[in-house]
């Protein structure tokens, strides 16, 4: 270690290398350029899809043979299939867990698995965009004990994940919810799993391999784990009357609250309250069971910005907005990967092009001279 | 990103935490306080392995215990078997994926799969180290249509692994330089492999998770994969006499030497003439053809020195070594992941027991401004 290295327990403030995908700012979040809220408004998932791994909007027609190769791409290979079945129940089995086996095992079967070049790359992209929404839809039917439900060509990425899911169509206020949820959870630069995928994809390792890491980053609830366990939080919470205790023993405890801080953002996470809005005008719908969670949200959200000016990020509305739409917790994460496997494999393809191997130093603070 | 960031791309000079695990010197290598030299001639694979998990040398009886732990931890489970039977062979699988889908799977079925602590990481650890080496003899097995060879429990870790791959007992010799290798290669403070296991440990991922995504790293030719590389490099050169022809027209084409130079170590790997030297001598005594091998990557080493001021990293006589030996190329870096998984596992736990989140920045150089 050099006497001029610069020392950053987690990276804090170090800026790991360029990129031209995404642009995280206390002021706004922007996919190539484009601005959340009018991505989250005007646009699809498809679309986005698109603007993040091709780098541009895409005309109609480029827009049209994008979805259909996304809608060629879906149905999984048998043998895949009965993987699926054998891990999705397994003793020890997650649902973020088995996702990351099923991806790791389809690279055997994907023609350009061993090719890194940009062209090889989209078209992985493309693949393994369609097939994980497809993996996560046949978890669930394995694990409801439905017969798995094949994708419908009819539906749009996210109508198709919801159906493929419950094994009914959903309403056009469900599929676009979710399609706007996938939405902002694509891309948000080097956050932790897109990294892991960057330092994979560095050693001039293949996507799926960067892919399959990225995915076991996001699991961890300091990550994309934490829409599971800010949910898991809202319903021992129970009630809106229990807030207050709850809240005053957590703090006490010095008890982690999930779903709220930033380690970029302090003043709050632009998505959220996107999310959170679509979620409670559906949840006012439903009726009064599906309200309470977002009043007891709402009050967590207030006494933490209020006592600790600490705002939820995205995946706190997330939770409850899943949640009330009846999805099981355990996959609110690998829903998370059905979107950000965009942003995953646009970074990858950036580090593919301009090549640099990612490897940091260490402090060591161990003994030093010993003999066996 | 702050005013105050700093920069670097690929992270070179860049502290990225403390550890305990192992000190990367210019001057030399140590794992927990003791130079690798020493390890190489004194201590076993086993015995390193128990250091850099438990943290310190273990005594006879320490010994012993966790000797009979790896053994007992060998064999897999027969649907297991299966499915390295189903991926060892696939359309466009390398060994490395292979490894990493059957690691990735393994995890379904761990006991301690969820449970971060420490106690539950180290009988994983175990576990992996003891599994990894049985799928790559069983990959082998199938690759070779052979009957699937069980592990015997009177081998130690190296000979058995050897013995499983090619279904004959290695020389007492064979088994030394394995031992010796899987020393070397055990631990490497915050390379490629390590820093992704740490960073999707630091979400409070799992370790199956990281050490999945830490075979994906190691695969690329930029870091494990360069063993593989170096010795296609020299099979390509193919006669002492072809050496000149062959790094003039490379110096000329700006092409890759595979093996050679290291981000962290600039006057030569102090791994690399322990390796060579037992590899060189075990090639004396199997003959001419094998001493070949050794004389062109000799010869390429005095060109790149010389000219260059570049030195031969551990992978260079390793793809030397492993070839004289009769070990199909392929595998070289599942090899390496037998023996690295040690230091993996350490890291991950050292992670977990002092947790930060690790999330770099990164510089946007995209468009700016654009409505959808």
């Amino acid at each position: 270690m050099s006497a001029q290295a610069t020392k950053s327990e987690g990276l804090a403030g170090i800026i790991a290398g360029q990129s031209a995908v995404c642009s995280v700012e206390q002021g706004g979040l922007y996919y190539r350029g484009y601005e959340i809220h009018d991505l989250a408004e005007n646009a699809t998932f498809e679309e986005v899809a698109y603007l993040l791994l091709i780098g541009d909007k895409p005309s109609g027609a480029e827009l049209e043979k994008f979805k259909k190769q996304m809608i060629e791409a879906r149905a999984l290979p048998d043998h895949a299939v009965e993987l699926v079945k054998k891990v999705a129940k397994a003793p020890a089995v997650h649902p973020m867990d088995a996702l990351r086996t099923v991806v790791s095992y389809l690279a055997h079967f994907d023609p350009d698995c061993q090719d890194n070049s940009k062209e090889a790359e989209l078209r992985k992209s493309i693949r393994l965009t369609a097939q994980i929404a497809t993996i996560i839809g046949h978890m669930q039917n394995v694990i409801d004990g439905r017969d798995i439900v094949k994708p419908d060509p009819a539906l749009g990425h996210a109508a198709n994940l919801l159906y493929m899911m419950r094994g009914a169509k959903p309403t056009e206020e469900e599929a676009h919810i979710i399609d706007v949820s996938l939405i902002l959870y694509a891309e948000h630069d080097f956050n932790a799993s897109t990294f892991t995928g960057r330092v994979i994809a560095g050693t001039l390792s293949d996507m799926h391999g960067a892919v399959t890491g990225a995915i076991a980053a996001l699991k961890g609830p300091l990550h994309g784990g934490a829409n599971e366990a800010a949910m898991e939080m809202i319903q021992e919470v129970g009630s809106v009357d229990n807030v207050e205790p709850f809240m005053k023993n957590a703090f006490a405890t010095k008890r982690k609250i999930m779903g709220f801080g930033h380690r970029v953002y302090k003043e709050g996470d632009h998505r959220a309250a996107i999310l959170h809005n679509l979620g409670r005008a559906y949840a006012d719908k439903k009726g009064k069971e599906a309200v309470k969670w977002f009043e007891i949200g709402e009050k967590v959200q207030k006494i933490m910005a209020d006592e600790k000016k600490i705002y939820a990020n995205v995946d706190f509305p997330c939770g409850m907005t899943y949640f009330v739409m009846g999805i099981p917790v355990p996959q609110y994460t690998p829903i998370f990967v059905a979107s950000r496997i965009t942003g995953w494999a646009a970074h990858i393809i950036e580090q593919h092009e301009n090549n640099k191997l990612i490897r940091p130093l260490s402090e060591y603070t161990g003994p030093s001279g010993l003999k066996w």
